[in-house]
């Protein structure tokens, strides 16, 4: 595994949450409750942000399955309607037992993660594979209580909004699709990015009777409690900017207390309102802060080396164009129309974007809000490295604030009790096997992720030059060699899952 | 693991159920709701039946711990208190990384299981370990609600009584108690009979990052769905009778006619009362057949080579007793009067029973009956070749009875779904490790454990003449070679797990 060189910078134990919500133009997101420095942290790349959103289409069927609202308890519950997309063109069938990929759909409308996932659609007809995306309960059409509505009603409704239910999902849901196609020998691989790597990662140490491996994409599972240190997130964005122009990156650094001290003069929001062209006046300087930490992040996670359209229109290598034009602005620029020329790259590529709007509507109930307040703790704090204000971790007012918006208590320790966490990697070791964790190193999910081999076959696969989970997209002509050659590695190692997986059934049935 | 030979004469595919209530001379335990031949199979030994029941005390602290009802989802639930019985006398301490051995509580009062657990006692000093036993979520005083009628008031109540829930709260129980203790980096060895060995193999499964190893005794993993013929248990009732006398084996397989007959004669159900001293008037044949099913069932379970009181007071053999007296009879003694002598052995070994008591409230509310019309659906029949009348198993009319009785609908097909199930030796070889199941064959449970070695660190000690987790009962003087054999072989493989455990510590540490 050592094609992927490059070690992270960063002392290898990291962290970061997820909590924070982040505003775009012309998106219905809802607008963050929280300024970055009151400790919520960004979110994973669980949705497009803009509706007329054109990615690539591919062919599949959409089917509902009748889940159990709650697979650890009898509680007297409605079933819901799990959505899932399946293409069986491919498949050799279950006569030549061959393989499912299975996508472990994560917090969004499925249909979008289809779209962006091109790589598993790429490699199927080679595998002969048939190919499966479920939706992730209370995501998209896959709503509990008839309705998003219903869904997100209040705490008892949200409560099994969980990680665990949904892969207990996927495990039920595998289980009776098999049976129905008569498909029991066929080897299911699982994939996933972002938290769906997370969920695709632990679905295989949990359910290692279902599924014979997993590719965990940008899966930060060791961002938990004290695992990583709660700077890393903000660090690695900052170091993302630094890489490209360190005055860039100092310009960033020296605008907070400029845009501070211009929101408390007279008349001072009204101004800020007006050089960031917002279509409504700014009610605070923690809403334009939070739309700063917000491109910044994405921008990090999105820093593909091509143009791309995941959450934005974005030119090839994204912080580099930013850096230009902050960089390049002419002398006497002041440095709060230097930042906004920088985030246009984020905000309006395309040039189409007469002012922005900041939805601040504080009350819509988010699912991914709901995990973050619930299980999903992941600490997030900046250092006086960064190029953000330097804030630590609070989580006696991330906790305060999940009881005041949610009135649910977080269970801070409860994923590294479910699914390791302290000497996690010691037990991957000795009892876990076929999981790919892919990264790129720019993404500053990265740093909560598996960034070195565990095992003969728990093995990391990292790019220097990739961003947020970069594998699972759709080839492209542009692609670098060092993305070819990750995915070229990804594909040998699935096979060899299925070799052995076939191997054992042969000698199963020789004996 | 050579060393306990013997294979079972059964096809390896075996099953039986456990929602049979047997009744017993002078506990409260519930009269059964079903003859046998309604197709509801033996319970494990989860409670003793008799209130004046002395076993050997050990040394220990009770404390409780407040754990979520439910730990997969966040709805509005009060938490509960699980009691948990600690010994820390021989215990090293963390300075010296000393193990923790965790019995993993079944069904029943955790006091009870500490008494008859004498190995883990016994073997404790010599490993240094601390004890722990956890009692099973609504058991025993771990009632969530605040009382047993309360937890036991309706379905809505009862919802959280599952395996996963009770082993989530071990999880959640051994890291406050390492946090607390700082012993994090104490390994922990988790020790279970019967249902509890099934929640320690499957706890070392699911949570291997927690627990280093699990000896699973008596631990009929594979006895759902299809896994293992549904005739299997009873077949090996009937096997060790056959083994002691094969006119044994004819009287008992000729005796239900009789009772049938009998019954249906005017006066029969008198006649019959009378003939097996009953204190009140049997109500059905079934009343009868039930109870009888009972004793056979619990004398194959408990047909240890020496004289022990666990769930009654018994001969060493008790079989090869029960059998001696009925071919004993003399000449011309009715075959209902022989069976009668038979289970006496079982009913009133001491002699000190006037009259058997039928408790016949169909109401009572019982744990076990719940796990078994929940998740523990473990089906059960009679195959032609056993002693019993022969009946086939019948799912619906199973379905019917939980939908009656408890108003739940039983999921047949999720413990093999959430712990493995078919192909699930495959997937154990593969990604498992450090489990030893033990079992002795005269054991009708033996028939859907494991019984053979699935890899090098996973592996089947049986005895051909060990009964109902027999190893885990405190030594005797009477003790034959063999058992001594199988207890020295399972704590040289605790030794083993534990300085494999050591040795990779020590590795770490010289990084």
């Amino acid at each position: 595994m050592g094609d992927f060189i490059a070690t992270l910078s960063l002392p290898l134990l990291l962290s970061f949450a997820a909590l924070c919500i982040y505003p775009s133009p012309i998106s219905s997101l809802p607008l963050p409750r929280f300024s970055p420095s009151s400790k919520y942290a960004p979110r994973f790349l669980g949705k497009p942000s803009r509706s007329n959103y054109s990615a690539p289409t591919y062919q599949y069927d959409t089917r509902y399955f009748d889940q159990n609202l709650d697979h650890f308890s009898f509680s007297k519950l409605p079933k819901f309607r799990q959505r899932y997309l399946i293409n069986t063109d491919y498949w050799a069938g279950p006569s030549r037992s061959a393989p499912i990929f299975f996508y472990c759909g994560n917090e969004g409308d499925i249909e979008w993660f289809a779209s962006n996932t091109g790589f598993l659609w790429e490699i199927a007809p080679r595998f002969r594979a048939m190919v499966v995306f479920p939706e992730h309960r209370y995501y998209g059409e896959s709503m509990p209580y008839g309705s998003q509505e219903e869904a997100y009603r209040n705490t008892s409704t949200l409560a099994y909004l969980t990680a665990e239910q949904a892969i207990a999902d996927f495990a039920v849901l595998i289980t009776e699709l098999k049976r129905n196609l008569s498909a029991q020998d066929c080897p299911v691989v699982l994939f996933g990015g972002s938290y769906g790597g997370m969920l695709a990662a632990w679905m295989r140490l949990k359910y290692p009777h279902i599924a014979i491996g997993a590719l965990a994409a940008s899966a930060p599972i060791l961002q938990f409690e004290d695992l990583v240190p709660p700077e890393t997130f903000y660090d690695i964005v900052s170091d993302d900017f630094k890489r490209e122009s360190l005055s860039c990156f100092n310009t960033i650094k020296n605008s907070w207390d400029v845009i501070e001290s211009e929101g408390q003069k007279k008349n001072g929001l009204s101004s800020l309102s007006e050089t960031f062209r917002f279509c409504k006046k700014l009610k605070s300087t923690g809403a334009l802060s939070d739309w700063l930490y917000s491109a910044y992040s994405y921008l990090a996670m999105t820093d593909y080396p091509y143009p791309a359209d995941f959450v934005m229109p974005l030119p090839g290598n994204p912080i580099k164009e930013v850096c230009r034009r902050i960089d390049n602005c002419p002398d006497g620029t002041s440095i709060l129309q230097q930042i906004f020329e920088g985030v246009s790259v984020y905000y309006n590529y395309t040039g189409t974007v007469d002012c922005f709007d900041l939805d601040d509507d504080p009350h819509g109930m988010d699912g991914w809000n709901w995990q973050a307040c619930t299980e999903m703790v992941m600490p997030t704090a900046t250092s006086k490295y960064s190029m953000f204000p330097e804030y630590s971790y609070n989580y006696t007012s991330y906790e305060e604030w999940c009881l005041g918006d949610y009135h649910v208590k977080p269970r801070p320790n409860w994923i590294t009790t479910e699914f390791g966490g302290h000497g996690f990697k010691h037990a991957l070791k000795t009892f876990g096997s076929n999981i790919i964790f892919s990264n790129g190193l720019l993404d500053p999910w990265s740093g909560g992720s598996v960034l070195e081999d565990i095992s003969e076959s728990i093995v990391a696969l990292f790019t220097k030059e990739g961003a947020h989970h970069l594998d699972l997209r759709p080839s492209t002509a542009e692609d670098p060699d060092w993305l070819v050659e990750q995915r070229e590695a990804e594909k040998k190692i699935i096979r060899s899952w299925l070799d052995e997986y076939f191997e054992r059934k042969r000698a199963v049935l020789d004996m």
